[in-house]
């Protein structure tokens, strides 16, 4: 970060940051919450984790990400350190491409009138909160009932979350371009129980039932929104915003998907499965 | 058919078939490529088989289909015997819920110009020909490379068609107001090659491998197309027309989708599985 | 589980229960830690979650269970209340299926020497404690190195335990005569870590891995057994000991599999799949 | 296998072959059926798919296979070319692993008596014949009745086989030392119809049910065994031989699994799944 730094206060930019970044980097420390405001663009170093962080931070604003992954290449830090300047000088110049993908917006709602509620790139997760015992939940989709699931919970899946922890629980990947939202439960106790892939005009409810464990924690992109019991409902719909990415020239989705799924491999050094 | 037909008659209304169907009912007979031009409304009697073949014929036109199933519940045709001329009568009144449904097309372009095409309401297979050998294949979604894939296959199924083979294949069930295609590969060999949903404006490609198997066959809504070789691409993409289907009042798809997928039934009898 | 009672009362037989049961019944109330060793014939009444807890009774002691399930058939609690009477007259009699069913060892060794183990009817799940992070984790078989995962955690299970929580993760269903183990990943990072079938006879190891979530919890038949971490190691092995289920006559376990998991029914009352 | 011919040569061993083979490499011509008989160890030269051929030719006889992979490593195939001559010597001087491998007898008979039967290290399949048709069939386990599915088809597979055809569709993993055949249905139409893991000492049986597709065809190891209609039945059962696979010292088969499969790279070269 500090070569990245020094290069852009070269090239004449402002660099700021975060206390903490601040501080490693001697750029201008900005308070958390007002960086995503006074930036024109948000670099951050790390992996489609910090991308996550960086993405909540923007918030509403319009400021643009570019991410730089310092393990292997990821799915929204698409910038390896290696080709890092080379890169930033081309965001700098007007050479990239731009991509705005979904937020969905999760709200917890009490009967008591209290609420809480966050925004999220990639997904929102109900799952059980006790050990050993099944969750047991009610969906409903812009109010039409759904189905009565038992299981592990509920992952609510951007295209971006697509590629997560969803595809992880048998979700399908979704292109970024499409504008749905994936219902996948998680770990579902009827073995038919399966995903399903709704308009993201539509909202998602979800309430606990009685049987079962009736307590749920609310994740949204990996981070705890709150608590849930059988007094709640959670409310998934799309954000009224968007972010916006920003990738190198040339930037492929199905290329990145490629890599990561280690896709093809088998093709090219010879026939993996024995005939039959 | 005859009872239908009977009461049909009996309000006035002319009804029409084609030779065989109007033999058994004593009806007119119409040729069956001019029924759904001649018709002001399509009633199919069998199940979601004979909803395919209807929507066939309805073709370009804006006839509307109404499906009666003799079997149990289908996802397609929605009126049991028992109420079928009740659920007519409320339709020929005015008392339905009008639906308008994707339709895809397939096309066959083989390198020496000639082609063949055919549209499809569920969805296009790429099936391998030959016993015990895997189909090699590559995928490009509106000429963007996507991957090369080892296996039985590949389906391209419409919102309508993702309950249908495509579900049995690891398909993610898509509510049938999405406008996408789902991309769903048959027993792939590379274990990460999973279902992908794209926007219903993009086109699907696919050419044959010269490894493998190298002769294929395409299937649109369980109707032999043709068959494929190395030297042909196939092409799927979304109709200009759709198909209207119409329901009984108080129609709702996840109310079909719970019965026909059985959900529910567990948590109403009782936990099914074991604390663990 | 009053007629129960006094049916058996009435038949000459000594009844006991724990000090709950016995109060409900006015049985004589014995420890519940003796109950196994006092006892010629457990009869667990509730569902398979009671049985569970009936076989952790039986323990090592030779007496055999019979399960009346209160609400539908299960897989273990296989006698219905109605049949309830004359079921356990058929069994006093001599008359039923006597089955003995594998168990297996769990034990949580760390690095200081202590240690704690249970034992299992259906699995031992080793599962992250931590919302919103990845378990990461290394297997073992008998030494020997398998695999380093990442996801959700991992299920060991019985024969037994294939149709539990094992079966809502994607894990086989095994034949209750097959001396084998399943590790069974749950939601798994890696698309190709699947389960993997084992002989009984081999040992399974788990350990922690540093990156990632560092603590997990090991579940032992939906109860906890403990915590670990890093510096622990999880082995399961099949026990010594079996426990011995008695069935009604004419019990079959495809019978009760096809009942659970509704197979056949569509096939009864028609295809459900549009021909494609 | 010039090379390795005049390398065997050279250490004054008789190399044979079929008539197509010896010319290649100027060996002696021996008649493919006798091959097996008169060697004392068969070197497969191609990939997993020539092992296959070889363990048909190997057949009754006790004589031990050895396979050199010209592409990647294989399953069976597991000697490269480049460490071919040193891994060749190192078995001529009983410096090797030996390994029995479980075969199955796949047998079809009719009910006018006439029957085919062949042997398969991997997989027996039977499959649909005709496109765009389910196939209806039933399963019985030692003459138990199992369950009626709808679908592609039926695997099973024995340990050997779990990681060809049968884990593309969903089976799990066996241990090579499992005693134990898999019955994997193929994109079955109901989805709880699972993966079922036996005894390798119970045979199974598949029988055509009238409705639906009403031909089907057996596959054994990849070639056509023969055609099936609802007249006949197919048995699958536990060789009396099994086959004798020589490996380099050193070899696990969870050390080719982790290669065949992938696994562990993600975990080595950083999280891939973003944090949620």
């Amino acid at each position: 970060m500090l070569a990245l730094s020094a290069h852009l206060s070269n090239a004449g930019l402002k660099v700021i940051g975060d206390s903490v970044v601040a501080a490693g980097i001697s750029a201008e420390p900005v308070d958390e919450t007002a960086l995503a405001e006074v930036a024109d663009l948000v670099i951050a170093v790390g992996g489609d984790g910090t991308m996550l962080y960086a993405a909540r931070l923007a918030g509403a604003s319009d400021v643009p990400l570019l991410g730089i992954n310092r393990g292997r290449l990821g799915f929204l830090a698409d910038v390896s350190p290696a080709e890092m300047l080379h890169r930033v000088d081309q965001v700098l110049s007007g050479d990239y491409v731009k991509e705005a993908r979904m937020l969905i917006d999760a709200r917890i709602e009490s009967s008591q009138g209290s609420s809480g509620s966050a925004t999220a790139l990639n997904d929102v997760v109900v799952q059980r909160r006790e050990s050993g015992r099944m969750l047991d939940f009610e969906t409903r989709i812009d109010g039409r009932y759904v189905n009565a699931h038992a299981g592990d919970g509920l992952i609510v899946a951007t295209p971006t979350g697509s590629t997560a922890y969803s595809l992880s629980c048998g979700g399908p990947i979704m292109d970024p371009l499409l504008d749905a939202l994936a219902l996948v439960p998680v770990c579902p106790h009827t073995l038919s129980d399966r995903p399903i892939v709704v308009p993201s005009g539509l909202s998602v409810e979800v309430v606990l039932l009685e049987r079962g464990e009736s307590k749920a924690e609310v994740m949204v992109d990996g981070r705890m929104l709150g608590a849930m019991t059988t007094e709640d409902r959670l409310t998934v719909s799309r954000s009224d915003s968007r972010i916006t990415l920003l990738h190198p020239p040339g930037y492929d989705f199905y290329d990145i998907l490629r890599s990561k799924l280690h896709w093809g491999r088998d093709s090219r050094f010879g026939a993996e499965r024995p005939i039959s």
